[in-house]
């Protein structure tokens, strides 16, 4: 997670909200690794998870990620819950909730439903760092905005 | 759609499940194509929808794709629907009903859920042309496996 941490930082120093995620295999290896660039990129797919997915698809050559854990600072949205279902990813581990749009039971729960393949989820680790990330984050841009 | 269809052809052509997308802006533009290439791509997020937002997103230089309607061969699978409500996509019209995997209606509705973008949502549109090229694919599929 501490990696995720890293790559969240970077997507801050980018003025991006800073969320990151990353890949790794059952072997160790870190296969992916993605943060957040919705506004450098201008692509409402951009998220930190979407991304780690796409480069550990590569880094693979293939589209089953079945022996992948992937690592994100924040609850994953509707988009990436999505992504990780159809990517078949073994784990998710995440940090802080996302009240309003995380899809492991914060506005519901992918896995509820009777989808075809259901991730094991692990949320809270890592939490205040990941969340600290964030808050930061808002109150400096909420400060800039304001000239204060 | 029936550009739409196209794109789906396209994609069986290729040995891919058919399903082809289209993002329209609202001025009759067509700023965004996409087809199904998970085989050939290797890649668990290349959705015909995913490519054609990415696409769009590109054509506008913009990730808002507010003023867009985006025509599907086959209802949007969670990550799909996902990365439209991300997109901020107006106005949906799909063909063919996904029993299995469908985002808005058949294994859940996203828009019944507390989410921060609901796009107007159309199905229906040519539905048996739509299911035809994937009853058609399946069938050819199990033919050449039986070797009959």
């Amino acid at each position: 997670m501490s990696l995720a941490i890293e790559q969240a930082k970077l997507a801050a120093m980018e003025g991006e909200v800073p969320v990151g995620a990353l890949a790794l295999w059952e072997d160790g290896r870190v296969v992916g690794l993605g943060r957040n660039r919705r506004e450098g990129d201008k692509c409402a797919l951009c998220h930190g998870e979407i991304e780690a997915i796409a480069h550990a698809c590569g880094t693979l050559h293939g589209w089953r990620l079945h022996k992948c854990t992937l690592y994100v600072t924040l609850e994953p949205c509707p988009m990436c819950a999505g992504a990780i279902m159809n990517a078949r990813i073994k784990r998710v581990v995440y940090g802080a909730k996302d009240p309003k749009a995380g899809a492991y039971g914060s506005l519901f729960h992918l896995n509820d439903l009777a989808v075809n393949h259901k991730p094991e989820i692990v949320g809270g680790v890592m939490e205040q760092e990941c969340a600290a990330l964030l808050k930061d984050f808002f109150a400096s841009l909420r400060e800039k905005r304001t000239g204060g």
